[in-house]
């Protein structure tokens, strides 16, 4: 059999295993519902990305994960050992990032919405680079940094009005964007302007996004040359020659055996090369080129584990699997419809021919995991189902509706485990609780 | 200016008021974003209900509050002390409703997926009765009712094939549904055969729910009609006469001007004659009513405060105003589009016609809580903006996403307030990684 992803396999007595670890035995150790990482394969996501890196950009350049993808101490901590940087975008990744002993000046805090108690935060812990989305941040920071006598580094997000053909809610290039500043428009210059006159602000450059789950050829090829023409049109209008060029984002992930599997290295080599002949074209350096990779870094890195509850076979209609978690520990598919792959554990063996809906436990009826899938005929109450391709906006995206506590996150190392983060007991949900 | 509830006014000063208090006081001494509930709108929302049910519904019919809607401790404890029963779906709501000092008698455990260490934790802290959804359940409930030799109260789960004209995703009493066992395919006659077999459960009747946010003229009569005559059916077959015939669910609440306003005593009235008549044409005993209202008990008493980060006018194009909160706070509109009004607090005299986006500070693009609304021009950085009817879902539903901390929850009573939950911080959301 092949799977989704090569950390995903079947072991002699017909289990199904994940980093070459047993899921009905780490299901029994742990407990379900259960959210399970492998480490080896987030590192070596990030090698992708860091020795194409190395390969293909000047010096100086540096992928950064995104940290909304998943966010916690033990992913900070691996991905930072690795040599990325790291983005965040909020005082608690801020913190997350703090605690997992990340080296600050290699972290940029993008975002759309920064409070004045954001900037100080993100300030007082020494964030490497602000990526200021907008005017009313950028006067702040500069405020902010006047009073502390210091001088920020920044880069200004803009939109290069690149549509990246991908589901509308995840994308964040085009004109129309709560994200960033217009190119298009004219108000990018302006912002330019504005942000040079600031005398606490060391403006490094440009930043732009094109979206989340990028599979398109040429996304970031374009975006690149609508920023680089961008960078030559400012430099020849106010002499500033920006010398960051960072395309956000990172590349797409297969979820079901039908979506495509990208090369990135070989992607980024094609980025590399259109940045190039764009830069020889425009008669500029060639900037130092940043990406944020949240997704293609841990999405498949991350399997969930359930166990059923109840499989209801409504005569006429049609069939549903209960598990033991839903929309709480994975509301993407409530959110977007997003695809997944489900496999009963135990039943590996087994021909999978039982159509079904795999539902969540709670009480609201959008709480589907995914429909229209199919599990051997034998599935019942105890039976471990896996859903892969959880790493990336499951655990980062949970809540406790329903109260509902939140799965513990176990990695997967060599051969051993670890709780990375525990689970929420009853008791955790009441601490907030007057 | 009317409001589409009667706890929003403006005072003298031309400032939004909530629970008749100052708005912009309460935002400068809680801080945002800041979830305000109203505890005399709730106390006088569950009287509706009770008061209708007392003079509608034989005795021993109560209203239970669904705690999904908005479960903390405060919550519970003000329903409970207006003498509501109490709905809950998981062990983290048991276990807010034992430390809320509830009567654990007059709580109710429906679900549609109850592991066995659910049931265990049930049991041990007294829950009163159980909603069985399904075969698997009930087997696992008589097996540990058995080992513990008590016989455990029940209403079993049925789906009465009624489709409530509701949005598909709140959908939960149609024969297709993930919850409860159909009566038109003749499984929930199996099912009542097989519980009535158990020995250590003792069956009360039926549960059923039509749906959440209810408008339609007549969808509970309808229901209660195909459950009553399943009732005098089941009698005829088996002997047994349920004399507890639960309708799930509660009535809708206004969210915008153009939402129709529910007289709930009037509906509930109606319900009751439509049950009496029912009753007499069956020749059965006219059973105990019970109904779970979560979203009419805590909507309209909710109200959720921001403040305006930056306002973003793209030429050409559409205007996005970002605040201090987003999806991660308030889902809904990213789940199901749903409509809000929202206010300029400390602008309500100024005319309101800068049409614009309200926005998220949330790193993705659907991170938006409405669309296409007017604020007044002026609007900009530090300004308090209130979004309307926020008190069911909200505060329940939220999440970590981007590692933002929850907002605090601040009760309003009698001119007064008091913090039901208190903000969540970055090192607060650190508590569980290793």
């Amino acid at each position: 059999m092949t799977f989704v992803c090569p950390n995903i396999g079947v072991n002699a007595e017909g289990r199904l295993t994940f980093a070459g670890q047993d899921t009905l035995r780490l299901a029994e150790e742990y407990g379900t519902p259960l959210y399970l990482m492998d480490e080896d394969r987030i590192r070596h996501n990030c090698r992708l990305y860091l020795d194409a890196f190395k390969a293909s950009f000047r010096p100086g350049s540096l992928p950064h994960y995104a940290a909304k993808a998943a966010a916690f101490k033990a992913i900070c901590r691996v991905v930072a050992e690795e040599g990325m940087g790291i983005d965040v975008c909020s005082t608690g990744e801020i913190a997350t990032a703090v605690a997992a002993g990340v080296d600050m000046t290699r972290v940029m805090f993008p975002s759309n919405g920064k409070s004045d108690g954001d900037i100080r935060y993100a300030l007082d812990r020494g964030v490497g680079c602000f990526v200021i989305d907008n005017t009313e941040e950028l006067l702040a920071l500069e405020a902010e940094a006047e009073k502390r006598g210091i001088t920020k580094k920044a880069l200004l997000r803009l939109t290069p009005g690149i549509d990246p053909h991908t589901y509308a809610a995840v994308n964040t290039g085009m004109v129309d964007s709560k994200f960033g500043v217009a190119i298009e428009t004219g108000q990018a210059e302006q912002f330019v302007r504005l942000a040079l006159q600031q005398k606490h602000i060391e403006l490094l450059g440009y930043h732009c996004h094109v979206g989340s789950q990028v599979f398109g050829e040429d996304v970031f090829e374009r975006a690149a040359v609508v920023m680089l023409e961008f960078i030559a049109d400012m430099a020849k209008k106010t002499g500033y020659l920006a010398g960051v060029l960072d395309l956000g984002g990172g590349y797409g992930v297969p979820y079901v055996a039908s979506d495509p599997a990208i090369d990135i290295p070989a992607k980024i080599a094609s980025v590399a090369a259109a940045v190039k002949e764009t830069c020889v074209r425009l008669g500029i350096a060639e900037p130092c080129i940043m990406m944020e990779p949240g997704r293609s870094i841990v999405a498949d890195a991350g399997m969930t584990l359930y166990r059923v509850l109840a499989v209801k076979r409504i005569t006429g209609y049609k069939s549903y699997v209960t598990i033991d978690g839903g929309m709480t520990d994975d509301p993407r598919y409530a959110l977007y419809g997003s695809r997944y792959t489900v496999l009963a554990a135990g039943r590996m063996g087994e021909t999978a021919d039982f159509r079904c809906t795999l539902a969540g436990r709670c009480c609201e009826s959008g709480d589907l995991i995914q429909e229209n899938i199919l599990l051997p005929d034998g599935v019942g109450r105890g039976d471990v189902i896996a859903v892969c391709t959880t790493g990336a906006y499951n655990y980062s995206m949970a809540s406790n509706y329903n109260r509902f506590g939140r799965p513990p996150v176990v990695m997967l190392r060599d051969g051993e485990s670890y709780v990375a983060v525990r689970r929420e007991t009853p008791e955790d949900l009441l601490r907030l609780d007057a």
